[in-house]
């Protein structure tokens, strides 16, 4: 039984999430539909794509991933059906699939998908995910190869994480996430860091340097710090309080982690 | 594996639903749960029955929908469980089914839930999707026949969509449901705009005239405009925006479809 | 095909409780993952307690719960997994569980888990419920024995509810939970209840006296009144209104349900 698993930004106010559920089951009804969320910003590709990024690997071999974050709906972008590590990402053509793509150690196909005998019909010009996406991902669950859906590609949208410079022992990076909490993820990864010992963080938009923490509780409540969160990044968070807001921060924010050295 | 799938005004705070679904897979633990949507405004039978009609035809047979849009729970509403089309549909008699059972195309019984053997004891006063609408889902879905359950009526409650009206060349509609995104449904449909070639969308209360386009982007970013949308029905909507808040629209408001003739 | 239940205080705007369905998926692939609700108020172990109680003994034997309200995350709270009516719990040692086990009547075993083999690695500092909560529920889900991952243990936190107290004929309470629709619920229950007879409640805070009725409409609408709820308890309730807004009830506040005897 596999699971078919939807990232969106439908919301779960309307029956939107409902219909492609049903979509699913409909085509595929031995297959176990799954939220991841359906809550990102609307149209918001970069957060999509980090997020699915994120939970991808934990999920069995042959979980089908239907993500749809489409603000190019009606456009000519294309549709896509990846697979990598075992698992299938169907998606637009805009990046959101990317950065899990990239996240993949194994070799990985992308196909163009252009075979409507796959689609629903009639085909709705508005909600791609009820009538293109979803019953993509279906047919690939209930055992469709997809190589008759269309063709392979390789010159698909890449949306790659902005990379973290080193400069004067600095490291100079940016927010590329902010959670519900207000943690403001930067890009400056474990690996960036791992050649430093003790850091402080550093936001030029506000000339203030935070101490760094393992856990939020390293600095009294209210306070703000650096710590390296459960993704692997540097974020910039409050105990017990709402980072975003206190700083104002928003994503493409320079953040800079600095070496603590002894002349300092 | 049947799907039990939930409509309610419940909300997502609460454990309600939460129990709701551990009610069902404790009387067919072999069933799959499935969330169709929790956050309708409480007690709109109106939208749900639009949203349940929306979604329903998508999910395979032997699906059991469990729709809780109950103002009436104590009261002498009855409880009725449907059959048509291969799936079953469970909720009370105040039309929250009806628009949903009208799109059957295929014959259909309606019965009236009477036996309280398949309801959960002790019965609460105010909790009837969990002790009693899930419940008589659960055991349809375990296989229970329904006819076991109550008697078949066919004076169940009708809240049937209003049907627009054609006058002297223009499509006389209203407003029926109103997503998260702001895009406010009328009930002109494809088939009453068939006849028509180019449209234009006006709105009495505003006295303004809207174009018509095939999609959002038919018009620059905050501009209004009509579009027929995935379910089929004549939509006001805003590129990148929010129409009901732009015109203050609600359900129930008019809105003309005009014919634009050469003579204009 | 046991379920595996979520009940968090992670909201759905993130992609969090996406990873920690792909963790259970991944772990024991033949399971159902369920939310029961992610929108608790952060932190508040207390509602949880009791969200949990309300509905864990509707799922059906075999069930694991897997309870995340964990502010202490980083302390050196304990990991525990107990079972009890055929079901398991697992949960931090902050008295999450301690109302869900306080009402199961058979026995129960606890366990303080230590057995890090059952945890993802490499471990986040942050969470947990990704790392360690859901990988424990979904390693006994897929069939491995409690017994494997620590020791038994009978000093976990309780965190019980407030017991009524009777005085002079009256029953003196407290708000211990409120619902996302303003429903105030009171610790003092049917048992508590069952002695008397006519009753009205007392808002010492607010000098005020509320009749009681069986359904929200015993009184008009945006009356309040007091009502024994699908739980069981006395909850102070407003037809078709917020009780907690218009009384700026907080959970602790004392609630009196007062005897009307002839004498008055």
């Amino acid at each position: 039984m596999s699971a078919i698993a939807f990232l969106t930004d439908f919301g779960i106010r309307d029956w939107f999430v409902g219909a492609m559920k049903g979509v699913a089951l409909g085509i595929a009804p031995n297959s176990q539909v799954v939220d991841i969320t359906h809550h990102l910003e609307p149209g918001d590709i970069r957060s999509a794509s980090f997020g699915l990024k994120s939970c991808h690997m934990f999920y069995p071999e042959g979980t089908v991933f239907v993500v749809v974050v489409d603000p190019g709906v009606g456009s000519t972008r294309k549709i896509l059906c990846a697979r990598g590590g075992g698992r299938y990402y169907v998606g637009p053509d805009n990046g959101v699939l990317s950065q899990a793509l990239e996240d993949i150690s194994g070799d990985i196909s992308v196909w163009n998908i252009t075979n409507d005998n796959y689609f629903l019909h009639p085909l709705s010009a508005t909600f791609h995910g009820r009538d293109i996406f979803t019953p993509v991902g279906a047919h690939v669950a209930a055992g469709v190869h997809v190589s008759k859906m269309g063709s392979l590609i390789d010159d698909y949208i890449r949306l790659p994480l902005p990379s973290p410079l080193v400069k004067n022992g600095s490291i100079l990076g940016e927010i590329i996430y902010i959670d519900r909490f207000g943690n403001a993820f930067s890009n400056i990864d474990v690996n960036a860091l791992s050649e430093t010992t003790a850091q402080t963080v550093y936001l030029p938009r506000h000339d203030i340097e935070l101490p760094t923490g393992k856990y939020y509780t390293a600095v009294d409540e209210h306070e703000p710090l650096g710590l390296i969160n459960s993704e692997g990044y540097m974020e910039v968070a409050v105990n017990k309080g709402n980072a975003a807001k206190k700083f104002s921060l928003s994503i493409g924010d320079p953040v800079v982690v600095r070496t603590t050295s002894d002349t300092e």
